[in-house]
């Protein structure tokens, strides 16, 4: 361990320290088309497709709590988690890697119980394991799942390309998967100790969303059929918030959005109200929801209109514009990023 | 957990352990080609090169120990150990993913060290980083890096070719990195708590060898110079006898090697020699040497036995006859492995 100068990581944020841990980082192969900073990287073969390739690592304690978090579902979402970043890129995700580190505490058959949801998910969305690594460690358990994908040579989208005057989409809606876990982590301490059942009725819906996450396969699709090409995309894995600070940072461009156009599940409101929270703030600051958000240019308006599961929620303005949020009552708000930084945590 | 069956881990072993997670695992997409079971996945997009990947998790405590592995050589040895695996498969590594799981006891400096080996590697052998995820852990570090490479269509060399009569061939030497970490772990406990330096002189070979282990990116080079294509290879990080089983069990023969022909360098003998172990089971059983293991046709003799930095130690004989080890004095001892198994520890 360095003992001459300390700074610690939480001073930089997770943003911050990734950026200072990559500065330097340049391509130096052909075949690396776009490196790290986005959803994925984009990787390109002589003629053929473009192929993507995306990672993440799980920790546990810090990404999932096991007393509530059944280990089939960890498995199936860590695999959403991954393959909802191929999909960002409008791409089609192929094949995944599955590395685990586990723990003594762990028998053959949770393990295949973890197993059985990665298949699960893998046979959802046609995915194919092709490889991993498992090894032990020396408490809890990490999991690192890495996906590649492909998209026709020219067709992935970055998180770079929004301009002003594109709508600004979001699929789905937001806060639900965020509003799961606060509903768990309540009743994890209400029944703690105790012989009491954990209270889930009519709050199905929020729990499904931060237990059996879905990524947005059809939408990808419904915009390829539909001939919409988004300037920019990414999945909301931290946040909205944080996810269109990304895409304004790397596209060099602002944003409005509309509060009242944020779509919100009543699940959530409801969760929200009784845990004295602002829905709005959840929305935007709550994260694992794996719903696309996606910039389009305007001429596609009645095109995204129309689709099932697509709200348009704002535009992009002129990057002097910064980043805002505009208030039912006509308020400008500054967006901060509110994501979900494990991180600091 | 799962309370009805616990079946421990430990009484499969990794290999029976991998093989029962992923029995079931059959590739459904045209673009893989080879999944589960070797160094690396084999991909094929379009009619371009085979793209392979191949991924390893290192937890702190099981696959180092920072009390004397410096934090750049250990990422260093993270990029050679995954890029190993592209190599033996007769490719190219081109790009690498990294994902880290961080504990609080590490500073920003501690990570950029890390990163610095992890960079310095890449540098050496032209690869390309291009994403990662980088999080917090609750305690001590997790390193997961993913390779990509490629190989020309068709040239990728899996562990499943080795014929009959193919000649045995190993690159380098072994049992080094093995006895470098039985050194350090002997000054770690020899100068704990005490004002001592560790004595390691005369043992500067077997400390690289575990400290900044390199991989045989020249051999590949070589053989194609040479025209000699393996009929199975991969590279040795769990110990000759482990990695020797799977290419016979994946290639349904049996081998002999000989005892006399293992290559061993001479600060191995001697540190062999002063801890009282067997020199050769060390060379049979000591991993993450990352040399080569591979076959080839007995028509290239000449031009193995030629090459610098390969030695023929076998040959490859009919399943019926099973895996053996001819000693000094021709006695045939059956081959075990003693591979180095993290899972077991």
């Amino acid at each position: 361990m360095n003992t001459t100068k300390r700074t610690e990581i939480s001073s930089l944020g997770e943003f911050g320290f990734i950026e200072r841990l990559t500065k330097d980082i340049k391509p130096i192969n052909k075949e690396t088309i776009k490196g790290v900073g986005d959803d994925a990287a984009i990787l390109q073969f002589d003629d053929s497709d473009e192929v993507l390739i995306s990672t993440d690592l799980f920790m546990e304690g810090v990404h999932f709590d096991l007393t509530y978090f059944p280990l089939k579902h960890l498995g199936y979402k860590a695999v959403i988690a991954n393959i909802s970043d191929i999909y960002a890129m409008n791409g089609t995700p192929k094949q995944i890697t599955v590395s685990l580190g586990i723990s003594r505490k762990f028998c053959i058959e949770d393990v295949e119980e973890l197993y059985s949801g990665i298949i699960l998910a893998c046979e959802q969305y046609g995915v194919d394991i092709v490889g991993g690594d498992t090894t032990s460690s020396l408490t809890g358990l990490a999991i690192s799942i890495t996906a590649t994908g492909t998209a026709p040579k020219g067709t992935s989208v970055k998180r770079s390309g929004a301009k002003e005057t594109d709508l600004i989409c979001v699929t789905g809606n937001l806060g639900a998967a965020y509003m799961g876990l606060q509903l768990l982590e309540r009743e994890k301490i209400a029944t703690a100790d105790k012989d009491m059942q954990p209270d889930f009725s009519g709050k199905e819906y929020i729990l499904e969303r931060q237990l059996k996450p879905e990524a947005r396969k059809e939408i990808i699709e419904k915009l390829r059929n539909e001939n919409v090409k988004p300037t920019a995309m990414m999945d909301i894995s931290d946040g909205l918030a944080s996810e269109l600070m990304h895409i304004c940072k790397q596209s060099g461009v602002g944003c409005r959005i509309y509060e009242e156009r944020i779509p919100i599940d009543y699940q959530t409101a409801i969760m929200a109200e009784e845990l004295n929270l602002n829905v709005i703030t959840c929305a935007l600051g709550g994260g694992e929801d794996y719903e696309l958000l996606f910039t389009v240019p305007i001429a596609d308006h009645e095109k995204v209109a129309a689709m099932k599961d697509v709200r348009v929620i704002g535009h992009i303005v002129s990057d002097t514009m910064g980043l805002a949020l505009i208030t039912r009552d006509g308020v400008e708000m500054q967006l901060k990023a509110q994501g979900w930084t494990p991180l600091e945590k």
